[in-house]
């Protein structure tokens, strides 16, 4: 990373700002169509962007198009090999689906009116391809590609990794490009790489069996709510690290190298602030905002019930309670290992007397969680969207990660091939509230970005 | 306590049992009136049965009968003087209305059909007072005699205090009677000499401005569900005391013989376990269950909520979190002294770190508690009471308290006199529960002592 950033192509640039009304008027035709995968009442919408899709696909020139259905909402596939080769093959991850808009008096225009969202950043890939076959003459890509564009990644990808499972043949590959995420501002353009995995589990306690008259059993009967309590007051020890048997074990720690990438970038507590809604940060001992959200596994509660919490008052001593947990992994850890590690955690609360005689704990976890995922930052696919971005941003490029949890590491797993991200979201778009908006420039730039990318993967790539 | 039983007066058994059938018919039909006080549809019955008492008053010789509106549900009122030079005044305290019969399905037999419950504690005293004059010939009873019967008790009696402030001057008295408790089993014939008082609060947090994506935020700012779980892990030292600064201060240590009575009571751990459907009794170190739920003070959460607890998962940093706390109380504490004590708690909890930077605290109580009341084992109102009942039952009695809290500390603190309890109901009632009955020779005994006692406490008073 140290060497000069190669100069643009002037041919990509031309081609690709010669075409920008047309590519704003196709997405913003597509915008237009509301493909909220999380309303039922949507799925024809849904089902109406995936055909939108695949027939701009194939204006595009792609000799292969299929919708494929699924279990929920219908996928986009398609595909245009090479014809070189040798030529690597990339499968390029992306999801014609959209958030729920509500509250839509809060948007200050009305939804899908011609603001360019989620959409655009499948939609610069048909750019950057055209731009890609005419600046190099080509008539197929230089690498082998396949799109499979989701739509359910909204409402948390509940068919994908049955769908890749199923499709695993033909979405053969060497590497995965996920183009879903942003970068880190608009003066400081960034690579992801790598999202935190996800365990969600609940934690139910029963004490007496039935809500019981505070007055006349309060105080000699253990309280499930209370107990709870003691339960998750124990989940964190003083300096905010987690206290489960073995969570950290696996866990990759941060290199000087890329502590130092994270210092490098301009992180600014106040406004970071601003969009976590918060007056202060607060999280484990050691580590910066950045460090805890992007490279520390958590374990977080997201919600709590028992007894009556309601208005007025009810003096009750409460016959259960529960929490909804869920933990944040990061590589190396495995989301099959924490049900395992949970469990030990509450053998040692029953031994150290947390939990008294008359209460009943029990812990449940979803059948799979998700997995983590990091790009090694010497990965040589990570190297060419780094030169793909240096080179259409005219910037170097600094590296982030995500701290949420997606489908991009089922493709990584099920795939068996490593993931690498090019995306252009910027972090004003607000993600998932009223006003959300990409800036058209940076779609541009994605679509470039792209362009270089087949080019430099091909020419690059060591089978 | 050490004289022996004055023996039954065969003259008042043989009155009483004589109306037996006349009791129950006049009980059973005044049963039939559903007075549910917490159904505002049922507002008219409660009306209803406060107007069916007031003509059985009069039938039975009250000269001063009265309905008493307030801002809820009618009181019923009626006045007895004695007539006597000297004679001490009694308020004698009781409520016409019951519980909700929900759910319905789970009675044996069809709710305010022939089964004698609440109103019967009530009903005995016409029988009583029959009794009473009959059979010392008097035509007044002995002592002047104020009977007040609210109608709103089963629903917190939200009108009674002010009531009772209205009407200090007509309810001026010497000392209250309140026929409302029961005796510690069929087996053990007790008297009630005290209730807890009870506060009742709810503790807010208020964290970031929104719910927050757990995996964007999670980890770099405080959880309000956590830091409320804290809070609540610190409501109680290892022992199980409440840890509020000064929230012993002012209790009423137990005596030994307090201790000794209690203890004499023929209390089986695992019948009281299947009442508090509990596999294992829980508290305070130190102390028996019966001095848990009857003579220390508690705190207990009756409710938590925060986040998104329902089905499935929202993986979210909740924006906030609450819990419903309740404080019983013995004496000599008193509810007004809580908030304050709640306070200083919760600055020793932000002078700790318990609640980080980020997380705001509101502690709000509800305006006026309940106090607790107790009455001293040498209360000569109480030695009254207890001969009376000791003749009826002609049994030894022995002394219990209730762990709940209830209007008649209004009564002490209002009228400003002490307050005695002369109740027969069973244990095997299950308070509030399905299949509630007391024993009808249980009612006649009631009555049997209420004759007894007029007598007794105007002989005895000391003005």
């Amino acid at each position: 990373m140290s060497t000069a950033i190669e100069p643009v192509d002037p041919d990509v640039r031309a081609h690709v700002q010669s075409r920008r009304d047309e590519f704003l008027d196709g997405l913003k035709e597509w915008l237009r169509i509301p493909s909220i995968s999380a309303d039922p009442a949507h799925a024809g919408e849904v089902a109406h962007s995936a055909e939108w899709l695949a027939y701009r696909l194939r204006a595009a020139g792609f000799p292969t198009v299929e919708v494929w259905p699924t279990a929920g909402l219908p996928a986009v596939y398609a595909e245009w090999p090479s014809g070189d080769d040798g030529a690597p093959t990339v499968v390029l991850y992306g999801h014609h689906d959209v958030q729920p808009v509500d509250p839509v008096e809060l948007w200050d225009s009305a939804p899908f009116e011609p603001f360019v969202r989620d959409k655009g950043q499948v939609y610069f890939h048909l750019l950057g391809m055209s731009a890609h076959l005419v600046t190099t003459g080509r008539t197929s890509p230089a690498v082998n590609l396949k799109l499979v564009i989701e739509g359910e990644e909204e409402s948390g990808s509940p068919s994908f990794a049955q769908l890749l499972r199923e499709r695993r043949d033909r979405l053969e590959c060497d590497v995965v490009v996920v183009s879903d995420t942003g970068v880190f501002s608009r003066y400081a353009i960034s690579v992801c790489v790598g999202m935190r995995g996800l365990m969600r589990g609940e934690i139910s306690l029963r004490g007496p069996g039935g809500d019981l008259h505070s007055g006349s059993f309060g105080g000699a009967v253990a309280n499930p709510t209370t107990v709870l309590a003691h339960l998750i007051a124990a989940l964190h020890d003083d300096d905010g690290h987690v206290t489960l048997p073995g969570f950290y074990d696996d866990v990759a720690p941060l290199s000087d190298r890329e502590r130092e990438l994270f210092g490098a970038l301009p992180f600014d507590e106040v406004t970071w602030l601003r969009d976590a809604q918060s007056t202060a940060t607060h999280g484990e001992e050691g580590f910066t905002t950045l460090e805890r959200v992007w490279a520390r596994p958590t374990a977080e509660v997201n919600g709590i019930a028992g007894g009556y919490a309601d208005s007025g008052f009810k003096t009750i001593v409460p016959s259960q309670a529960n929490a909804k947990v869920s933990f944040r992994l990061v590589a190396n850890q495995t989301a099959a290992a924490v049900p395992a590690q949970a469990a030990a955690w509450l053998e040692q609360r029953r031994a150290d007397g947390t939990i008294p005689p008359g209460i009943e704990v029990e812990l449940v976890f979803e059948e799979t969680g998700v997995r983590p995922c990091l790009t090694p930052l010497d990965h040589p696919a990570l190297q060419s969207v780094t030169r793909a971005m240096e080179r259409a941003f005219e910037s170097r490029v600094l590296y982030t990660r995500e701290g949420g949890s997606g489908p991009q590491a089922d493709l990584a797993e099920i795939l068996d091939v490593p993931v690498v991200f090019l995306g252009v979201g910027l972090p004003d778009d607000r993600i998932h509230a009223p006003n959300e908006k990409a800036d058209v420039e940076f779609l541009l730039r994605g679509a470039e970005a792209a362009a270089y990318l087949w080019s430099d993967l091909a020419a690059t790539w060591d089978r």
